[in-house]
């Protein structure tokens, strides 16, 4: 396990080329849900946009962000699958979040967002919350 | 949500086509920790090996072991992603886990696990323990 600021430059790179990860949060009985996510990665901040549907139901219910309001503990994997297992890469992080709803910072997670990913440019993401993960740790495998 | 017995056979047939899941456990206070893993799929079981190196320490201690002994609640997803957003799909499945070290059940894992994955064939599979994981209930989106 190194600490986040060990991060080597091929571990941030990693991070940045990935277009899905994958976030476990858990709720205050200590059940564990994982989703898939888009993020964005800056520094040692990942940034990602609440913009599922079902569009009847609140987003602040949904159940990662009940989560992490109940216990900001949280773990996302950047990883490659292939079927050459010898080319089997992660990072793994390890870090707390938070929601973030308007803002200087959520404005910025805004234009991360959408320089990633185009399909966020038509999407109104500055209207929805923002899961903000701060690293605490990481450690990772096959990132060469 | 629908239970595990009201998947669909689309769900189904997600899951057993996947190669790659994300894995969420929990331990005792409450830190979530998510793996990508290979796995599985047989009735409402899923079976994992736990066959990762580093080899110098004892598979037993890997983490997320401690964690399903500490805690038996799982949560995994089996997904697709594309950059056409139209085509976004998952099977999202919370369950419980157990380890195997050995008995019918271990054998019958191995062989389902080496008849999926070719790679699994030329290492001692059956030396290692299994994570087995019992489906509670079940949630999909875009698997049509």
């Amino acid at each position: 396990m190194a600490r986040s600021s060990a991060l080597t430059q091929k571990e941030k790179d990693f991070i940045s080329a990935g277009r899905v990860a994958h976030l476990a949060t858990t709720d205050a009985r200590g059940r564990p849900l994982v989703v898939p996510i888009c993020y964005a990665f800056h520094g040692i901040d990942l940034y990602s946009s609440i913009d599922e549907k079902p569009k009847k139901v609140s987003p602040l219910l949904l159940e990662r962000i009940r989560n992490i309001r109940e216990n900001p503990y949280v773990s996302i994997v950047v990883d490659r699958y292939e079927e050459d297992w010898s080319r089997l890469a992660y990072v793994l992080i390890r870090g707390r979040a938070r929601i973030l709803t308007s803002g200087t910072r959520h404005k910025k997670a805004v234009v991360l967002l959408q320089r990633k990913y185009p399909q966020y440019r038509e999407m109104a993401i500055d209207k929805r919350p923002i899961i903000h993960i701060t690293l605490d740790r990481a450690k990772s495998w096959g990132v060469l």
